[in-house]
């Protein structure tokens, strides 16, 4: 364990074995780091809510958060946790394995995040939003949550797995977006998006199955589903059980 | 009185009774910080800057600014501000009670908020911005300000009184937005929208009456005014006050 | 040479002369600063990544890099850098002379930007970005650069010289915006785009010559190329370069 010694550390926080603690960087006391994480400098962990269970945070094993990050107390992120700089996670958030937050994402807290989830950078996610397995969301993306507001009416969206945001695209309230599709770039959904589907556009309109984009390869190969040709920094246990379901469905 | 010993705090600084100023944080001499109120981490409050008028920043008093935030001097920010995580506010910015400013938003300054504004999350004013009383704006909105960039034209925007901005729009420059009117996300206003209208898309176009929004909690009530059901953290003195002058005009 | 005593730089970083640094700033040993530069306070400077190619991060002369910012090695910044807060630049950035970075700016690394470019606030460069001398970019511009994401093609766009894109714009993977063109706000620019021409909407659709707009400022004279009337934060030298050119075309 290598604690800075700027760092200010509660000693009611329970730390891991082999973990890393930047400069300037504070641990609250509601908080359980998992072995082998790497805490950048200048972030703030644990911070207490009235608004939690009074719950830990639990960050699991071999996680990495970078500078300037924060997170509050009463969530729960399974291991191997990857974030870019200044991400803020809020209480209530409950994460899978191996999910990734880019830097400046904001989680609202209040929500559920499956396994293999990865965040591209400025990702916004309003309370009770759902996110399963595998999904992939790049930057400037927004998942909203109230459908006229300012209002009482809470209503998170629901990304199926191996689905794909694309960069500055919205999901409106209540939505529901299917496994495997693919939301174009600059979007406004405001409308269930069934599996395998493309919607794009400001209001996003079906645009066809996802299977007809080819790669920009010169392969000719389809470039949907992208768990056919994209595996990088996915455990090979994952990729193969991917193949395999695949190969059973084709 | 609470400052951590690791925070710099200028000796000129004027810090009011039951201050609590967090670890790592900065504050500089041309600062005032009202009674009761909280400064988090890694802050830097009050930074000099030659394009103010020399005047202090003046926090009002039980206000709580959050972690990594950073303010400029030459602003005047009345009593109850509350910030998220990493907020800008430059110099000659003007904000009136209860300015409530999510994670990450960013004030360019030369800018007048009136009371009980609220931004959530990642909210940016441009220059010259105008801001009246009780309004809301939702995560990435952009204020701009420059008609045909770059020049040296500034055309702020002005937002009525009860307005409500949804989530990834864009208020063009010199655009006003009429008291009570609703903006829907993901739109482009390029031209002034009325009292109680809604204006939607890209660019936003006028699609009828506020009232015709209705509540999604099986009430049947109107969802706007959003005065009429929604009350969350407004003193019972304005909500009074709200409600009597609607029954008035009704 | 001025470095606050709880800053924290190795001793194998090569600091010039009359450099100051502030507070709670981490400046790691693979690192060159220039004469006259100042780094402000909670920065991380010349942060170590596999990534790189060893090369020292590398800031010229007479830069400001404001609070909270983050930069890696392996990074190459001309003189006269000058950044916003919270600034993330990410290794293998090679930048020209006088690179204004707006607040939360977040530069993805292996690209490529000119001599006096501008970019306002929260502007995201992705990998293999080009951008030529004199450009403005302004606040939550993306610039994209996965045709399908995600995928293993990396499709940089390129902007030319002289060229400015409004707020809220996205440029997709492998566009090019040409010389002097100017994007207008909440664009989805899918197609290149001519020289000195408009493109605004989503998708973006050709709106005519630059030449058409007119400044709002009772002149009369247009708007664009900017160059005639814009001219501050630019060397006399550069303007009257500019100026030459245009009245040899003309």
């Amino acid at each position: 364990m290598t604690i800075h010694p700027t760092a200010i550390v509660s000693s009611e926080a329970k730390i891991g074995v082999n973990v890393n603690i930047g400069p300037y960087t504070i641990v609250h006391g509601n908080v359980e780091i998992g072995n082998g994480s790497i805490i950048g400098s200048h972030c703030e962990i644990g911070v207490p809510t009235p608004r939690g269970d009074g719950s830990p945070l639990s960050i699991g094993a071999n996680s990495t958060i970078r500078s300037h990050s924060v997170f509050y107390e009463s969530s729960v992120i399974e291991e191997g946790l990857t974030t870019g700089h200044r991400v803020t996670v809020r209480e209530m958030t409950q994460a899978g394995r191996a999910f990734q937050i880019g830097t400046l994402g904001d989680i609202q807290g209040h929500c559920r995040i499956g396994d293999y989830v990865k965040f591209h950078s400025n990702v916004h996610v309003g309370q009770h939003t759902i996110i399963d397995d595998f999904v992939w969301v790049f930057p400037y993306v927004v998942f909203a949550n109230d459908p006229h507001p300012p209002s009482e009416v809470v209503a998170g969206c629901t990304i199926q797995r191996f689905a794909a945001i694309a960069t500055m695209s919205t999901i409106l309230p209540g939505v529901t977006v299917g496994e495997g599709a693919l939301i174009g770039a600059c979007s406004a959904v405001t409308r269930d998006v069934g599996k395998d589907r493309i919607a794009l556009g400001n209001p996003a309109t079906d645009r066809g199955p996802t299977s007809k984009i080819k790669l920009r390869d010169d392969s000719g190969r389809p470039a949907y589903p992208w768990r056919t040709h994209f595996h990088r920094g996915y455990p090979e246990h994952v990729v193969a059980g991917w193949l395999a379901a695949l190969s059973n469905r084709g």
